[in-house]
Parts: structure tokens; sequence; C-alpha cells
């Protein structure tokens, strides 16, 4: 790279005599010692912006983050009747139905399988969903906060099914979660087959309350309430069981009025979350940065415009680029001062790119945009240097 | 993968009517909601191990913990006068020395550089140290708890050396924190333009206090105590400054009576981490887990004896399979009720296998097995499925 002199306000220091000299006079005192589980530092305080009447959201603060792996605690929550409290030694996760030898698993059952983690983000269907009503002084964490990503371990679900056996027209599963709504989801079983685990660890320890404590299963690349939390049973039937959350809610109407229903891959989507809204920038060199992903797959490209859409830059994909995965991407930037407005589009291996919120109207109407909207987002910059939230069409 | 039938204690379930009309039939109540900041759940409470008269050591779970990640609040901590509380509006990085420019960077300036993320362990150099004076009853934790793993990210020092300059024989730098006793390490200049970063988070927030907040160094692959915590000043000199933590510290005895200096580099390594004391398992289908690790790059294969070494049979590592990373590896195993020793041995991909302990001592005298003690660990298997730890010679 060229030195492009990204900060303009270093400090020189003219001599560091006067530094040494007073590293040696300094009186200094022992810290406290380790400890059982440390803390964060009293100086930073991430956190979690709560939203809907009843705190039935927690969104992630994305532009706050770094890397690609979401802290445990600030990884974003959704639920439908709050957090149940489960005794993992009363918790079992029962698979019945069109099934040669109905299970009935614990937890300490689940975990003598062969187990598997792999690191992928969940996203609630809907991410991005108020859109519209956004105003320009609204940050990352609350237009997209609603994804986040961890490294889950638990055991292919398709070892379980290969346990009991599938018998024939064995097409969906219903998966309930404990929680006092007792969250259902048809799953077509193809997806249980292909890469669903029933997760008990995140992060390397066991998964939080909030996110299905003792189990989750884990769709890779499904919208989030597919990822039924608090798992306790998966039952194997020939159809979908058209539950509330897959008829009256998570489906998408179309313009000719009809809907689209279980569509529950997230596509690719990207997110600058620097600089985003509250930021004040100077003039000089930044990196833009921020973060894509697939349900599909790998992403294959993301790239940047700093002048509305006008131009693309290719952005620089930071390894690994796992499938299914939130990514890092950056750009160096030389602000010059001008009003503008930042872009970002993602294209994955599929060979799919994000589309224009426009483009998505003119496909499915604008009732679509609720769910699945993963229409490029806005950033704009105004000539001293502060950054707002702008809706591009 | 053949059905190996893991569980022989699963419940078949005779009928599961019992079970749906139980569902419907329960009174439920929502549970509380979304927080601005997770908890875990108040069944779970893992802890690190702590150590030494003044507990500057706590040493990871590695026994409890799944994939790769350690959460950031169990990541070990070895602290040599405790943990600073430091400001970050009032610290600073300092670089000066055998440069052309002297800097004086705040954190502000050093997230303006571009930024780079990577996944790596960082081990004590002692980790394993009091490997001959453990008895069986040792859990993996005690053993070789000072090891663990995070994502961190930062600047690449080679940035900020680019930006400073370097002179003429420069060579080395000093690196300095700010805890109470200025812990210093000499650096060959090669790693600082190689792979250094000067990490300022950590699993995607801010650096952890007991692991250098606001500031680290991060030497991939390099022992921990030279990837210096709480960083306030790199002094650029023309050769190695011979500080504490590199002569009386830190360095290896060999059986000439001449002692191995600078030394950093972490050699290939690996635990089992189940079946582990204290674990007791029963007859029957078992997946034998663990990590593996090398400071020279990425872990090539691991194999484990299931027999106390008369055959070592080949696992399978999960992906990602990371440069300088612990690196999960498992295989299934059948456990016939006999007394055994179980083994695990690494293989990166500089072709260098771990060895024996009796050949480390043959190589370097037993005087060496305080530091970079990487010799092959056992954990015997008593008839009655105890897991007991056991020094392999």
């Amino acid at each position: 790279m060229k030195r492009r002199h990204f900060l303009k306000n270093m400090t020189a220091l003219g001599t560091t005599s006067l530094l040494v000299n007073q590293s040696l006079a300094e009186t200094r005192f022992p810290g406290p010692p380790a400890s059982t589980t440390g803390t964060r530092s009293s100086y930073e305080n991430p956190q979690k912006t709560l939203y809907g009447q009843m705190q039935t959201h927690g969104l992630t603060p994305l532009q706050d983050l770094h890397g690609i792996i979401t802290p445990s605690d600030l990884h974003f929550e959704r639920h439908h009747s709050g957090i149940p409290d489960i005794n993992p030694e009363q918790h079992y996760l029962y698979i019945h139905g069109l099934v040669d030898k109905p299970l009935k698993l614990s937890i300490n059952d689940l975990k003598r399988f062969p187990s598997v983690s792999r690191i992928c983000f969940i996203e609630c269907a809907g991410n991005c969903q108020d859109y519209f009503k956004k105003g320009p002084e609204t940050s990352l964490q609350q237009v997209a906060g609603m994804t986040s990503q961890s490294e889950w371990t638990g055991v292919r679900l398709s070892t379980l099914l290969r346990e009991t056996g599938l018998r024939k027209n064995a097409n969906w599963l219903l998966a309930e979660g404990e929680d006092a709504a007792l969250l259902t989801r048809s799953i077509p079983v193809e997806k249980a087959m292909d890469d669903a685990i029933i997760a008990y660890a995140q992060n390397g320890e066991a998964i939080r309350p909030e996110q299905g404590y003792p189990l989750r299963l884990l769709l890779p690349g499904w919208e989030g309430s597919s990822c039924v939390k608090w798992l306790r049973r998966l039952e194997v039937g020939d159809q979908p069981w058209m539950t509330r959350e897959e008829t009256v809610k998570y489906t998408d109407p179309l313009k000719d009025g009809s809907v689209r229903q279980f569509s529950m891959i997230m596509d690719a989507r990207s997110v600058i979350t620097a600089p985003t809204y509250p930021h004040q920038i100077e003039k000089g060199w930044h990196e833009i940065r921020g973060l894509a992903w697939s349900g599909r797959g790998k992403i294959k490209k993301v790239e940047v415009s700093t002048d509305g859409g006008s131009h693309w830059l290719p952005t620089q994909l930071q390894g690994p680029v796992l499938s299914q995965a939130h990514t890092r991407f950056n750009i160096p930037w030389q602000w010059n001062g001008n009003e503008t407005l930042l872009l970002s589009r993602a294209t994955d291996d599929a060979g799919y790119t994000q589309p224009m919120v426009q483009t998505l109207i003119a496909a499915r109407g604008i009732g679509s945009l609720r769910y699945h909207n993963n229409g490029v987002l806005g950033w704009r910059v105004k000539s001293d240097g502060r950054i707002y939230y702008e809706i591009v069409a």
C-alpha cells in the first residue's frame, strides 16, 4: 500500500528523552490480580438497543464492533414471548412423527454425538424492515442491527435423523421452541439433512439464554425465526404445518396480491459499519469498513461507491471468507470535504448482487419490503464531515 | 459416516401423543424481555482457575469449551504486576528511537489506519510447565489452560513503521507495557514488519482489561509475554535490550549449560479436550475431541492413539484451519471397557511433529521443560471409565 498519510494530526515527537525519563521516575503500584471471569473496562459500555413495546428486540451495535465475531452478550435478540428459564437437566429434544424410532434426547446425549462447529450469521428476516421510516439521525444499529455472528457448535441434525430413520413421505419437520409462545416453524427435510445443526454452544460456551439455551436449531443462511430457540421438539411430517410464523408473519406479499411463503434464505447484503451516523470525519484518508454476507454461500465481492452510485470501487475482503458468514470488507478513501453519498453492494458466489431498493419494489411491490429487504443502504457525508443515514431508491 | 450408535441409553418413545397433548394443555407465561447486554444462564458457571500466590495466573477451562473461539472473559491471564486501570483518552502509543519521524498516537489515531483482523491463539511460554508435578486428578485446564484464542483487530505494525520510517541498523524494537512492572520485551524488526498487529479489539469489542486494554502487541504464534499488554511504547534500536523477561525468565537452559534465548515461537502442540479428567465414560462409541495449534503455520494433521502409542489414528480437522490458530480435531472411538491410555500429537505444515517428552529431554535437557514444553500429553482411561491425567515419557 502506498503511504496515504491517514493522519495529519499525529504528534511528531521532537525528542523522546522526556518520555523515557518519565518512565523511570514514576512510582507505580500493582493492579488487581487475575479473576475467575473477566469484565469489560469501565470505559467501555457497548449495548444493544431495545426496541418494541414489550422490548421484543435487542439490536447489535454493529457500528461499534470489529472483525466478524459478535460478542455473545451483544448478539441481537428477537423474542415472541420472552426468554424462558430452562433447567438443562430437565430439558429434552423429542424427535417423532414419520420416523422409524422416535427419540428423547438429553443435552448430555446430544453432546456424545459427533460434534461440528461453524461460524455463521443469524439474521432476522425483518432486519431493515423500517427502512422507509428512518430519519437521517439513525445509527447502523437501528437500521440493520438484527444480524450477528457466532461460532456455533452442536450435532448435525442429519446425524440424529439417521438415528431415528425417516419414513416415506417424510418431507417436512416442525421445530418447536420451549418459550411461552411455543414458537413453531416448518423446515424442509432437505435443509435438515443438508447443513442443519442442533446447537448447544455459541462462541465456545453454552448458548446464552436469549439465544436459545440450552438448544437452538441452526439453519445456516436462513432467517432467524426458523433457527428455533429453546428447541424441544422436532416432528417429522409430509407437509408444512402452516403455523402462525409462516402464514401471518414471515411471508412476503407480492405485487399481484399473492404471497411468497417459506422464503427463508437470506439473500446477499452488505452494510458500511464506518463511517456511519453519528460519526464525524475530517478531510483526508479514511478506511471505509463494512460487513457483507449471503445465505446462499460465500461473498465473492463487495463494491463501494463514494459518489452516490455513479462509480463503484472494488473493496478488499478480509479472510477467512466463510460460507453464510459475515465477511469484513474495507477500502481506503480520501475525503475531499465535499458532500457525498456512500453506498455498498455485495455479490455472492451464486452470482447474485444486492439490489437497489427500486429493483426490489419493481420485482415484489412495496409491501414486500417488510421482510427480506436487502436493498443498498446509504450514508450521506455532509460538508462538515457529519454522517447521516439516507434512504436510497 | 456409519451408524455407530453413540448412545445406547437414548429413550425410544413408544408413543408421542402424550407429549403433544402435554404441550397443548400447559398454561405458559411470557419470560423476561431483551436486555442491553445478555448474561449467562444461571445453570452455567464457567470459570478460570486462579494460580500463583498473587493470583498471577488465570487458566482457561479448555475441557468445558467448544469450537475454536475462547469467550473473552475466559481468556487466560498471566500478569507480572496486576491489571492497570487505563483511561483510553489519556493513553498513547509512542514510537521512537531509530526512526525518521517519532510518533505519539492516540487510540483514535490508531483506529483511523487500515484495520486488520485475524483469529489466532495466544499461549504462555510456560504452558504445561508443571508437567512433571501434576497428579492424576488434574484437569486439562490446570495442565494446559494457558492458551486461548480470539479474533484480534488492529493496525499492522508495519503500517505504522512505514509511517515513522526505520533508520539503518533498526534491527530490534523494545515493547513496553503500562502495567506497574513496565514489562518489556525485545522484538526483532523482521517480526514487526511481517505480521505484528497493534490490537485494540478482541472478539469484536474493545480488548478486555486483563488482555491489555486499550492496546496489545499481537505477535501471531509467539509466546504470550512477547505480546505485550497495555502497550505504551515501542523503541526502535540496533540490538535487543536484554530485559528481565528475556534473560532471567523466558529462556531455555540446555544440556550443555548454555541458554536458548529469544525462542519465542510456540511449536506445534495438541491437547485432547474430551474425554479428560474428571470425565467418566461408558462403554460404547465416543468422540475424542481436541485442539491443535502451531506458531509456525497451519495444522496439517493430528493423530490420536487409543492404546498408549502403539498405533496412531488420523483424526478429522474441522475448518476453518487457520495459520497460528487453535484447530479442532475429532475422531470417533469405541471404548471396549478395558483400561487404556489416550494420546494426541500434532503435525504442522512446516512438517514438524509434536514430540514425546523424552525427545524434548534428549534434545534440550530436563531444565528446558519449564518453557516451550510441547510434549505429548496422556489421559488414562480406567476400567471404571474414569479419566486421569498421566505423564507420558
